[in-house]
Formats: C-alpha cells, sequence, structure tokens
C-alpha cells in the first residue's frame, strides 16, 4: 500500500463484523432457537458463505429466501463478503413475483431455509422454464447443504474497492406495475447503520428482537446496526406475541421494531407484562395512535417513530424527542410522536414540495410531498434509468408521500398522494380521520380509505378492527368523528373486521380500496 | 441538480451544525459565562462568519487564538463555512513558536480572544518583520471586533465539494524539531466525531464542558461530536478544579474529557463531592491508574480510557467496557481499563507491528509498534511529503507508541519509543513503574524516566508528587517497587514536586529527562 491509502478505506457495513470479531470475539452474536453464535464464529461463519459463493455466484448477485435466523443474518456479510450482492427475498410473494425479482435481478444463486423449499423449487422451476438455470442451496433439514458448503469452503474476505458500489437490491412490493429493484451502495448502508445505533440508543450491552423482517430493506440496516454496537441479534422465525413475549423476557430483550399494527397485537396479548428492564422500540409505516403509545408507556417501552423508504435504506426520518416534551400530557406528547419528524444524523436535507415546486410555509397546514436528498438515499433502480429519473428528476428523490411542515421543522404526513380522498373539491387526509378514530375506546385499529360516490366524488370509508369483548355500532363510529372534525370527513361506511396487513405489518390500503370499489359497483342500481 | 445527486453529500461535520439548527433549533447550544446561544443562534453566528472571513482570507487558513470561548467554537463552523481552514492555535505557545506556525500555514487572519491581544500583536509583528501581513480580528473586550464584524456580515455558507479536502490544520507540539501541520480532511471529522458520539453516548439530554483544549486536536473533534447529539457545550476559559466543579452541578453537566492529572486534581480538590446525575469521562494522554479509578467510581463518574494523537483525529482506540468485566473486583477492572483498547467504530485495523515488520502475537508480552491505518488517520503533514511518507511508509501510520497486543485483541501501551528505558540490556516500560509507584497511599502523581549511568547505560528515576499532608522518604518508594517489580525495575533516584505538563495536561517526559541529564552531568566527577 502507499502512504495515501493510511487515510482512507472504503466505508461498507460489513466491516463493523470485522470490528465485532476482534472486541466482541467471545460475546454472543446470535441467539436462534437452541443455536448459538459468538461474533467470532459469526465471522468466521461469513467468510466461509464468502468461500463458498465465489465461485458459485460467478459475480452475480446472491437471492435468500428465509425468515429472520442465523442464515439470513449470515448472508448480510458473507454475500458481500464475496463480492456480489445480496438479494433478500420477501417470503410472502408468490412463485411468479418471486421468480421475476430473481431473473430481473440476474441472480444465479439462491439460498433458502428448508421450511421454504417447495417455494424455492417453485421459482427455480419458473427461472427452468425461462431457460435460467438457478442454484438452490437449502439451510436446515436433515441434509443441511448450507452447513456442508460452510464446511467444505476456504474463508474468504473479497475487499470494498468501491464505496458506492452495489451491496444489495432491495425490491420494493410495488401495488401497481413491476417491483423495481432498489440499488443500495456500502456508503449508504455504513452511515445509516451508525445513525440507527445512535437513534435508537443501543450498545453493547443491548439485544435486538428480530421482528422486523431482514428482508425488508435489510431489516432498516439494523442486519448491520446491531453488530456495530456489538449487540446480540436474537432470531424469529414468525411474528407470533408469544414467542415474542416470551423471548423478550428470556433474551433479555431491550429493542425492536415493528409496525404499530404489530405493536397493537402485541401491546393486546395475554401476556403482555411489564418489562423489568429498559426496553426501546422504533416503529414506523404508520404513525402509533396515542391509545397504542398509553398502552406500551404502561409496559415500560420507549417509542421511536422513525419513517422512510426502502429507497432511503429505511428510517431517513426520525420523530427526534426533545427532553422537554416529557413534561407535556399524555394527548400533546401523542401528537408530537405521531411526526414523522426531521432527517436522521446522517440525512441530507429534507424539504416538503409544494406543486409550485417551491417549499412549502412551515405552517402545519400547506401540504407538499416530502423529498430528500443525502448518502442515505438509493443509487437509483436496478436497469431503470427512466424510473430512477423520475424519481428524483432534480436530485431530490420524491417520496410519494404528502405532509405539512410544522413550525418547528418537523415533517408530519397527511398522506400517500394516492391515498388522499378527494370528497366535494375537499381533501381529506385519511390519517387524521384515522387518527380521531383509533382514539375510540372500542376501537384496536383502523384504515380509512376512499371510495367511489356519485355525487362527492369520492367520501371516506372506514374499516376497523375493535378490541375483543367490544361491540360498536357503525354509526357511533361516525358519530364520533363527526363531534371531532369537519362533518365532511367522517366515514360514510364503516366497517368491521381484520385488516390486510403486509409481510411488514403495514396496512394494504389498495386491498381495502378495491374492496370497497368492489361493494360499491354492488350496491349500485345496474 | 442531477438525479444521481439525490444519493451522495460530501461528509463534513459542518453538515451536524445544519441539522441541530434544525431540529434544536430552540435548545441551548452554548453557555459561555454569562452569554446562551440556541443551536439556531450558532448557526446564524457561524454564517455570518463565514461572510465576514470569504472577502478577508483570499482563500487562506484562518488562525484562532483563544481559549474554550464560544468564539472558538464558531470558528470550528464559521471558517469552513467560509471554505478555508481552520487553524487552531496553542495558547499556551510563545510568539515566536506561533509566527512559525502561522507563517507556516500561510493564514493571513487571526482571530484572537481579548485578553490574549499582547500575544496576538507579538506574533503579527513576527510576521509583519518576515513581510507577511496579519490581520488581526479581537473577539471581547471594550470595542468587540469579532461582534461587529459578524453584525456587518451576511450569512453566507460556501459549500463542501471535496469530502477529502482540507478542513483543519493541527500542528502537533514536536517535542523535537519544528511542529508538523496535521491536515484533517472533512471526511475523517464527521466520522470521529459519530465514533465520539457512539462511545461517550451523547445525546440530545447531555452537557459538554469544555474541560479539554478545543485547540488540541480540534477537541478530540468533540467540537462536532457535541453539536451532532444536539448536547449543549458548557465553555470554560481555564482549567481551574472549583470552576469545574460550580459549573458541573449548576450546567448540569454530563460529560466532559480529560487528562488524568486533571482528573487527580479534580478527584481530590475540597469541592469533590458526589454527582447526583451520571456523569461520563473520557480520558487519554496516560492510563488513569487504580487509585483515581476508584476515587473517580465513588464521585460517581463513569471513565471511558481513550488513546490517539493528533494525527489520528485524537481517539482511534477505545477502551471499550464489556459488561462482563463489571463483575470483577477493583484491581481487576483497573488494570482492564489501563489498557487503550481497540479501534472506534469508524477506524480501521490497528496492528502492532514488531521490528521485523510482522504483527507481533497476541500474548501481552511481545512489544511492538502500534500502527494504524483508515478514515480518521490524518491527510498528511502540509507542505512535508518526506515526514509524511516517513509516518506510513507503507500505508501504515507508525504512533512512535510501543504497546503488547492481549489474547482478546486489545492493546496496551507499553511506553513511546522514546520513554523506554534500556537499563543493563533490558528494557523497562515507564509506565509499568508509574503504575506501581502510584499505587502507594501516599503518592498523587508520578512520571518515570530514564536517565544515563555510567555501569546501566540507563537506569529509572521516578518524579512523584505526593498527596498533601504526606511525606515519604524516597528509599520508601524503591522498596515499594522492588517488592513488586523485577529489582533492576526499581528506581534508582525519587524526587518529589510538582510535574511540568503540556497544556491538555499531559506530564512532559523530555523535559524530565532534560532535568535528569543535568542533574547526572552536574553529579558527574569532572
Amino acid at each position: 500500500m502507499s502512504t495515501a491509502e493510511m487515510s482512507y478505506e472504503p466505508l461498507t457495513p460489513v466491516s463493523f463484523l470485522r470490528r465485532a470479531a476482534v472486541v466482541y470475539g467471545d460475546r454472543l452474536a446470535v441467539v436462534d432457537g437452541d443455536q448459538r453464535f459468538t461474533y467470532a464464529e459469526l465471522q468466521e461463519r461469513a467468510h466461509r458463505l464468502a468461500g463458498a459463493l465465489v465461485p458459485l455466484a460467478e459475480g452475480r448477485p446472491v437471492a435468500v429466501l428465509a425468515p429472520n435466523t442465523h442464515v439470513m443474518l449470515e448472508a448480510h456479510y458473507g454475500v458481500p463478503l464475496a463480492g456480489v450482492p445480496l438479494l433478500a427475498l420477501n417470503l410472502r410473494l408468490s412463485a411468479g413475483e418471486l421468480a421475476y425479482i430473481v431473473d430481473h435481478a440476474e441472480a444465479g444463486v439462491l439460498v433458502h431455509d428448508a421450511e421454504l423449499g417447495d417455494l424455492a423449487r417453485a421459482v427455480a422451476n419458473e427461472l427452468a422454464a425461462r431457460g435460467r438455470p438457478l442454484h438452490l442451496v437449502a439451510a436446515g433439514g436433515p441434509d443441511d447443504a448450507y452447513e456442508a458448503l460452510l464446511a467444505g469452503a476456504p474463508p474468504t474476505a473479497v475487499p470494498v474497492t468501491d464505496e458506492r458500489g452495489l451491496l444489495s437490491l432491495n425490491y420494493t412490493s410495488g401495488t401497481t406495475g413491476k417491483p423495481k429493484g432498489v440499488m443500495y451502495h456500502h456508503r449508504g448502508a455504513y452511515l445509516q447503520a451508525l445513525a440507527m445505533v445512535m437513534h435508537t440508543r443501543m450498545d453493547v450491552s443491548s439485544a435486538f428482537l428480530w421482528t422486523l423482517p431482514m428482508f425488508h430493506c435489510n431489516g432498516w440496516c439494523f442486519t448491520w446496526a446491531v453488530t456495530a454496537a456489538g449487540a446480540t441479534h436474537v432470531c424469529l422465525r414468525r411474528v407470533e406475541p408469544a414467542e415474542i413475549w416470551r423471548l423478550a423476557r428470556e433474551a433479555g430483550v431491550t429493542h425492536f421494531n415493528a409496525a404499530p399494527t404489530v405493536l397493537i397485537s402485541l401491546a393486546n396479548h395475554p401476556d403482555a407484562a411489564p418489562f423489568d428492564h429498559p426496553v426501546r422500540v422504533a416503529t414506523g409505516g404508520a404513525p402509533p395512535s396515542p391509545a397504542l403509545l398509553s398502552r406500551l408507556d404502561a409496559l415500560g417501552v420507549e417509542v421511536t417513530h422513525l419513517y422512510g423508504l426502502t429507497e432511503t435504506f429505511g428510517p431517513a426520518v426520525v420523530c427526534d424527542w426533545r427532553p422537554e416534551w416529557d413534561a407535556l400530557d399524555a394527548p400533546a406528547r401523542a401528537r408530537l410522536k405521531a411526526r414523522q419528524g426531521v432527517g436522521n444524523v446522517v440525512s441530507g436535507e429534507l424539504r416538503v414540495i409544494g406543486r409550485d415546486g417551491a417549499d412549502v410555509p412551515a405552517d402545519a397546514t400547506t401540504i407538499g410531498e416530502v423529498a430528500l436528498r443525502g448518502n442515505n438515499v438509493m443509487a437509483g433502480y436496478l436497469k431503470d434509468p427512466e424510473a430512477t429519473r423520475a424519481a428524483a428528476p432534480d436530485g431530490w428523490f420524491r417520496t410519494g408521500d404528502l405532509a405539512v411542515l410544522h413550525p418547528d421543522g418537523y415533517v408530519e404526513l397527511r398522506d400517500r398522494a394516492k391515498d388522499v380522498i378527494i370528497s366535494g373539491g375537499e381533501n381529506i387526509a385519511s390519517v387524521e380521520v384515522e387518527q380521531v378514530i383509533a382514539e375510540h375506546p372500542a376501537v384496536l385499529e383502523v384504515a380509512v380509505v376512499g371510495v367511489p360516490d356519485d355525487h362527492w366524488g369520492e367520501v371516506p370509508a372506514a374499516y376497523v378492527t375493535l378490541r375483543p369483548g367490544h361491540e360498536v355500532a357503525p354509526e357511533e363510529i361516525t358519530e364520533w368523528v363527526r363531534g371531532r372534525l369537519a362533518r365532511f370527513k367522517a366515514p360514510k361506511r364503516v366497517v368491521f373486521g381484520e385488516l390486510p396487513k403486509t409481510s411488514t405489518g403495514k396496512i394494504q390500503k389498495f386491498v381495502l380500496r378495491d374492496q370497497a370499489r368492489e361493494q360499491a359497483r354492488e350496491q349500485a342500481p345496474s
């Protein structure tokens, strides 16, 4: 090496494992069922995985289809250490959807959990039909091909030469059109991981429970952040409240991430009881309701509200809590906590851009689109320069989310651009109506969408899950809203039942919207 | 801007102020005597300082000569925001030394504290004599030129275009030869600041007391780290224990940095009393002694031991504490805490290189030179490519410090290369002898150096400051060491008195060594 190299090293989140293997070598890195790995062991396994993948991957991405297991975690190190990008797959997708993604990404190897063998083989068959061979590696089960591969491989670590190079691909769930391959770069994930450590205050004594899927934005970069902190990864195959409560106690969990819907089911589970140590939860996807916050508070859980997209490495925005807010009453605290907030410590500038292209005034009223730029924004969509340009025509990545800017600089989402309900020419932010309904004592959770209406164009419809043992008439919900918001914002229809959700627990409004349109058509005079 | 710019922003620690002005705009950024500034005000002042400096600096570095005041802090933002490097000067230097540095750095402006007017004018006169005009700007005093300059300047923020570009110059104190100008780059300071926040666990509710000089490695990058955390900078003109104790209580200080010598005088001051809230101290320059650690523990102070050099943005190495060590007894904990440790979270690899150029074994015994590389290593010495090459001939920056590597991967310094005492062909690590003497109940602090000896080549001499009210004979110290270490390591001479120190409280061994040589000559038969 030359003298100049003393002061430059490409930023990559994989380097956190190198450090952890030295500093926390004999400390617990991974808990997965009965299996335990120290950081020295995790590094050894990641290096062997890299050694196995170098000849198999042939320079192409390696796909992984697994729940939150040690295998999925190891892939977050072993695949980049093989010098190729990681493609973590959403295990809720169909074989057809997965085959499209694997094909689009040009992955030639698929490591899969043995439990997902049928799905993996279906993907391989679909690809074979297209003349694309896919090498399957099953992890777990009676003859564990993954373990055999590791046992026979030479420990390898291909150095990262370009920190702006491709680290991983994360396909957007895409409610319309084909999923797009969001390109994560090493530099962005490194910085985002450091930001996550800082904002959630993880340290070497922390234990992080994997409730959030690792395949979702690489687990908001916590796959690397937990290692940077030297904390313990507590793996979790399925998001089941009873299992989460058990692990939370037995493994001394201090941190986890989950959408409000997951937190609702946790907080209302029979096993829910206050923790005997501080627990910090980061939540996103939707603002936590006041009722949920007060319930979590009683359980000793401190909630941080984060916001971001696949394109921003997960949470690029954080509702950074100011100590003086602690003195406010619970409703005021909940209102503040419901804001998405401000750029995180590594984010670039955050803007709210009005229709005229100018920043909206910080008046808590004028709605614009949230836009941001910085090192934790994707490099672009894979093989889709047109969509990339459309996402950031002027260097500002447009989120598609509508928000107001508060006078203190905090952003609060009003809606997804496509979730705004336009009724009689007036905009109704569905989230505003949802917040009011969520305050009703009988309501567990709620989603409001627009349904077609001959007179008003659209009207709000509310889909509500009630708390166990509660009953309430639809009219009572409508009246509840009327007493608290402008009358035209009250739902014209209230439907009780379960809400459709994504793999990360986000409510799928497009499903409700389709359902509402269907029902509207059925009820219309033929 | 183009689409590609959505995902790249040059890393610069100045960006932490931009964020703090949004997120913590109305929170207290600076306490300086009776003055208070919020983060919005600090940004406004930094932007005005930048506006004032753009025409004055003419693209050259801006020098600042001030104690730890809001002016010195503002310069850490305002000078880079003017697009020029900051040269923070050591106010303990003579006019001649300062003139050399200002001249070498080619600074054309010197902002100085009004109290240091005589020194600043002497520097300007020296430079005038060399035909180099120096523009002085006095801050404070009856006609405050600095405030007048800010009041009349347009708020300005010159964007950073190259993250590897020059952010600041820090001249090494250089015990031999001329001081060298260590070049800090934006990227290194940004990452080092994030590391300091993580390792000292600062957050928005923290208050950082400026005991460490800001001119020393830019205050180990805490000038930027405190802002990144949104914490409060509590300024301090002079390191006086009584004043520190007063501020620590009145301003609710939670964090500060100081050399062990400063901590010794603090812990032994009549005002010392346990804090009513947790206080974290980072210390470096020398390992904290067991006696000091137990005294600080009783005061409720948690100590983190850090290690680094001017060339490594301050602490590139941290004695990262493992929770399981809490269960050890006090002497064992102190022994672990005395280690310098491991690379910090943003550091590159840390090596201990033996005479043969290979890594020493991790046996806690074999001594080698500490070497490191990574993003928190300097870009080089200003206008001195030869010294730069010599410092890192192969891309590994050589610290000049000798250490052993423990089996668990932690580094422990044995000595500065030049501080090793070679007695009868045996190496004596002066720090080992110092640690033993420091355990003597009458000893406040101690330094051991080698003095010439006709028979042995060199022998150890101990310079000792006793605790107030204690008296002890020199022979008792020698016996104390003999009972605990190999006999040849016991000091042949013990001298009681004050120890000479640098501006950061580091003991100046070269002064003691000169003194010892002088005395040896006087005592020698002429």
